[in-house]
């Protein structure tokens, strides 16, 4: 006897049942379903996925694809292991396991989504790091692959997404250090073609603009969005003319903001009271001296919100979340600290 | 025409030569493979990897196994980003993927372990956070699947294993505070009964034996192996009696030591000075002010040996790598630092 007809029998119910308990279908009670997975870890029963997926093309895995690489290591740790704290939690709800889908800084994101689809193992996709024009959304909404994209994107495929509010961090950035007397604020801006550096610094011009301020490019900071590329920048302001350099900034990546303590630090110049600082929250930020100004979010919140947006538009768990395609900007909170003192002078 | 019909009739080879190109085979010549690689591209030609695991038993997908959960996340995210970074290098040499497989905290390792097995959509599995006692080593060497454990155990299955010298760690830094006239030296020690706990802890025993210091269960603080966890200790120390508390830490988490100079700092304790601490090198401990005294190891060629280990249990790539069984501990690099200054009076 397999597997599902010795738990029907021994269960005494039907082997549809059994196949619809084992598989997650809403169609069954939460008790049959529990007796169900109780008897089969019993009896050491574990389906073969393989034949399963074939069948069903169901593999109750999600994946979240996110950069990795030592360029951009800094700033996916701390960020993402709090947003797949999330992702679990509504994962774990319907028995479907999260994987980490982590494409090297070195490949090519588009080939690598492609091989994840032909390997046909994930039913559901959260993809990261967004680029201005993004040919994943365009070859997951072509296939009809279930998927949420975490950043916005020129590319429109009416599909769902996530992001995190960088026009309200920039604009409130910009106004807070504007009233404590700051007229030449620096900004840092990612190398490469993802999108949240284009919103980020076309809202820091808008804000300056609305000020009477000139945007002045030499104060947008290009670097690597890690550490290094903090201390980097803090070296590039020591060696800027006084007169020249940024008196604040206001900063939307957590490492790089480590690093560029350290890096005016080693450079003396005390962050804070010399430059003042606004950034972003994170674990790291929270150690930094003095205390970080800082807009705040639950990143754990976010990854619940992402999951449930990824769910919604899957036919097997869109009936418990009706409320069809989430595309929203999540707006950030300030907490006060004591990185943002007002100008010099 | 299917695909690799289609590919070996445009190319002018072998069907066969064609498959084995495209499943990543050795014995096709590299050039062979990257004309069958481009060919396919250009056709848009993306094998059914249900069908293709189902056939041969090979998805192309190497997963590791590590801990997620709010309560881990200081500690895991510093450390493994790299790590992957290194099991990437190795894995791009053979078109294999690297996912990650994040079992909850709240989750019983041993039943998610089974679940991915079950899904069947990785070839060798690296398994991080080894307990005392494991079970999950003998569920993967009875079933003949292909690992390697990032950690020891006593459960003991012939496999292979890389772990960080812990025992070195505790013996360099016991004499070396000893040597600057600490007696009373603080260790941490995690609360669940991973297995690096019980090594570093009695390796630190014996230490503290050598130089006739009588071991104080008082002075193995345990917390949660991250920032908040190392805040707490700060905290403990500051609400002992000034004759009972440690004049100096030997700690092996990063996040923790983050978190135990902010804690000191917040008590008025002034680490480095008033408490001397030796930790781990990560990018967050560089940026501590005074600069940690800490071992260092390099966390990217720990992920290309634990990927080369795990190859070489592989049959189909076994002949890449021919050191057999790797079992072995890595030893740590001393970088002084200024934390840990001689013991006052």
């Amino acid at each position: 006897m397999n597997g599902i007809r010795r738990l029907a029998h021994d269960l005494n119910i039907s082997i549809g049942t059994v196949s619809r308990a084992l598989n997650g279908k809403p169609d069954v009670s939460d008790e049959t379903r529990k007796r169900v997975l109780e008897a089969a870890a019993a009896i050491g029963y574990v389906p073969n996925q393989a034949g399963r997926s074939l069948r069903q093309g169901k593999t109750g895995v999600i994946g979240f694809m996110m950069q990795s690489g030592s360029e951009i290591t800094g700033d996916g740790d701390v960020f993402f292991m709090s947003v797949f704290d999330g992702v679990q939690t509504v994962c774990a709800r319907h028995q479907l396991d999260l994987v980490v889908l982590l494409c090297s800084s070195e490949e090519d994101p588009d080939a690598y989504l492609q091989r994840v689809v032909a390997r046909g193992f994930v039913d559901g996709l959260i993809i990261s790091a967004t680029k201005r024009h993004d040919h994943r959304i365009q070859f997951l909404a072509e296939r009809n692959i279930p998927f949420i994209a975490l950043g916005r994107s020129l590319t429109e495929a009416g599909h769902p997404w996530l992001d995190l509010d960088f026009e309200g961090m920039a604009q409130t950035g910009v106004d807070r250090l504007v009233q404590k007397g700051h007229r030449r604020i620096g900004v840092f801006a990612p190398i490469d073609d993802i999108n949240l550096g284009f919103v980020f610094v076309d809202s820091y011009r808008a804000a300056l603009e609305r000020h009477g301020i000139a945007f002045d490019p030499d104060l947008v900071f290009r670097a690597y969005p890690n550490d290094r590329g903090g201390h980097e920048i803090g070296e590039r302001v020591a060696a800027m003319p006084e007169d020249k350099r940024p008196t604040g900034f206001v900063l939307t990546n957590e490492m790089l903001t480590v690093g560029l303590y350290r890096g005016l630090y080693d450079c003396g110049i005390k962050p804070g009271a010399d430059i003042a600082i606004i950034g972003r929250h994170s674990t790291n930020s929270q150690y930094l001296n003095p205390k970080l100004t800082c807009f705040y979010l639950s990143l754990r919140d976010l990854g619940i919100e992402l999951a449930e947006g990824l769910l919604a538009t899957m036919p097997a768990y869109a009936a418990h979340y009706p409320h069809g395609v989430i595309r929203r900007v999540v707006p950030l909170t300030l907490i006060e600290g004591g990185s943002d003192q007002p100008a010099k002078g």
